[in-house]
């Protein structure tokens, strides 16, 4: 398991490990700069050269030629049919992903739902470090009287656990809702066994994939998720604010309000009728005008995830963040760093948080020698290992650059 | 003030009108097929050749080149620059607009927020031929229990009339809400005189100026609006899909929530703390990450809206609008056509509606043959007159196709 006792810690050994990776290839995909170490691909995917020419075409052939019969041209379906092509890489079925919004809007409008189908109960479960912007939409929902949060308090290290989920839901909660994989630790939820709980206390589910969306493997039907969001600019690589997505269980369609509604998401839209009647489907969750631009850079990136396959991604993030951490305890373990993300290869997303008391300026020098990881307060260095664009000489030359410094 | 007792009605008449045009050589700035007579630019704006490399810029410099720190480098303030500089196309002061989200989103936030602004009050005034978007979205609200909405019932061709407005309001309203330029007829509504009225009842006024942004005079801080939205994507030329706004008085902001609290709209977002406080000013309309390659599209299209001149610009949309009335009056209204826009051009948009018995039918076959128009249920062809992009001939072309079509 661990590399470091396979072989010995050397630059070469890292070398050794990408000339036998499968994936290595993917790495002339995108566009990346040589001078630079990118172990931030977790926060912002680098661009698929792609992408380049797919934008030049949405921009000066469909927008500059077509004009407005885009729209019937595919531009109204694109939220459905790049949906699609995304959920069929998360478990989800065709009709039950739909690309939208921000990541925050999205988790509003189905956080509100999910209180929309369990009226009368009022309680929200999640955790105190979950993503913030998951905790402050919320915060807004509660304080706008719908609602009261329980929040879990966790290690550090690892997240959510089945037991504390256990201890504290029952007959009132609506709601239990976590990410999937924690931003700062890399902690992996247990999706099944947290929704099969859920459900035995009649609540709905509502996971963020942020973090995990093309990184590890995702099962939402098979694991019982019932609603899911996540953002598409990360390991998806859809670019800077890409627009986020919203799956919902098939059995729960027919019956889910979002309380944004819009006429792109009412039935027969272009009537513009009176009255808002919900669309069929999964439609229904849409507000606003798709944003076409921004739609087609996150189907490229979408592509290229599906072409490398998520199990291979899966195997190349397990092996990348082995790698880091042994890397970590052999080299840099001795100089007070520590690794802060859980050592259980299956419970663990794409990157890898390592502590230090110094760790915000750890983070700014390394920036300055292009070494370009990012700081989580108070003291975790995030070393963000896409598996499509990272290989091992990478973390090997990361983890020395580190060392240096503090040496 | 009618072009046609001022000259012969003729191709030639309308060509020397497009060569006196001080706005002649915009539309050389934008990408257009010569062969297509494109009369939606009310609908979707053509594409500004500049957008076409800053696109690129974006795409293969910032992301593909500086990656995360993008973010850092610019990204952060997209929302506010580009706010700002349509907010001084607008009327409004540095600090009170912001770009983001969608239309809807931004509307259903500002129309939640002025609610909360006047508790207690639960009337929302609108017209029952405002936008269906914001129609829906009031529905909801109201449907959620938050407010119950006063339909006005207007004249087709006209708008919501001060009288009709003043006849509903009173100490139970919260809201007062319009199209400064109806989708439809082009009926422009008097913002000063409703805002003044809404003021005196104690009652708050968001404005949607989707169809009038760009093309006609908009002086929010002036007129007395509180609040206002629109969509980027038509007169100011910034995509399909492109991202909207959001205007606040600075009187309001200091009060002002909005209900989806997200980590871009709170205080010290990278700080990631516990618990959610309004960022300061404009930035807590904020919600999720801007989307950064729409917003780079959307500055494009205002900085040449800009360049143009709101005076120059309106003065050539009244130009147009007047010729096309003048037109259909002379060439089409023997042949059933009517006028269903406002004959006083400072009461009109851009757009002018022609109404026939089948106008769905004529609308798809101008498409047909290259005359790009849109249909408005039920008897509605939409002449949309960019001044940026139209040329009076495209408009002598569109009535004359329309009467061959007919006759």
């Amino acid at each position: 398991m661990n590399p470091l006792k396979l072989a010995p810690a050397t630059r070469e050994h890292a070398r050794s490990l990408d000339s036998g990776d499968p994936l290595r290839d993917f790495r002339d995909r995108f566009l990346l700069d040589d001078d630079v170490i990118y172990l931030d691909g977790n926060s912002l995917g680098a661009l698929p050269r792609t992408t380049v020419e797919r934008m030049r075409e949405v921009v000066s052939e469909q927008w500059g030629n077509r004009l407005i019969r885009g729209w019937d041209e595919g531009w109204l379906e694109l939220p459905l049919t790049v949906g699609d092509r995304l959920g069929s890489l998360l478990g989800a079925g065709a009709g039950e992903l739909v690309i939208a919004d921000s990541t925050t809007v999205c988790f509003y409008k189905l956080a509100r739902a999910a209180l929309d189908l369990r009226p009368g109960r009022r309680q929200i479960v999640t955790d105190l470090d979950n993503f913030p912007t998951d905790r402050y939409v919320l915060e807004g929902i509660a304080q706008a009287g719908d609602a009261h949060i329980d929040w879990l308090r966790c290690d550090r290290t690892l997240g959510p656990r089945v037991e504390d989920v256990a201890a504290v839901i029952g007959a009132n909660t609506a709601l239990v809702t976590f990410s999937h994989v924690s931003y700062r630790s890399g902690f992996m939820a247990a999706m099944a066994a947290i929704s099969r709980l859920a459900h035995e206390a009649g609540a709905l589910t509502l996971w963020d994939l942020s973090h995990s969306a093309g990184s590890v493997p995702v099962a939402l039907h098979e694991d019982g998720a019932d609603l899911a969001v996540g953002c598409t600019y990360k390991y998806l690589s859809g670019g800077p604010g890409a627009p986020a997505y919203m799956y919902a269980d098939r059995r729960l369609l027919a019956e889910l309000r979002q309380p944004i509604w819009g006429w792109l998401g009412r039935r027969d839209p272009f009537a513009m009728g009176p009255g808002y009647l919900p669309a069929d489907g999964i439609r229904r969750l849409l507000s606003g005008s798709p944003p076409v631009l921004a739609l087609t850079a996150v189907d490229e990136g979408i592509k290229l995830v599906a072409e490398a396959g998520m199990e291979r991604i899966h195997a190349k993030a397990m092996a990348l963040t082995d790698f880091a951490i042994a890397l970590v305890d052999a080299r840099l373990a001795q100089l007070h760093f520590s690794i802060a993300s859980p050592r259980n290869r299956l419970r663990r997303g794409a990157h890898v948080a390592v502590a230090h008391g110094e760790a915000e300026a750890l983070c700014a020098e390394l920036i300055a020698r292009g070494v370009i990881v990012d700081f989580r307060g108070p003291d975790v260095i995030r070393l963000g290992l896409s598996p499509l664009t990272t290989r091992f000489v990478d973390v090997w030359d990361a983890v020395e650059a580190l060392r240096a410094l503090v040496d």
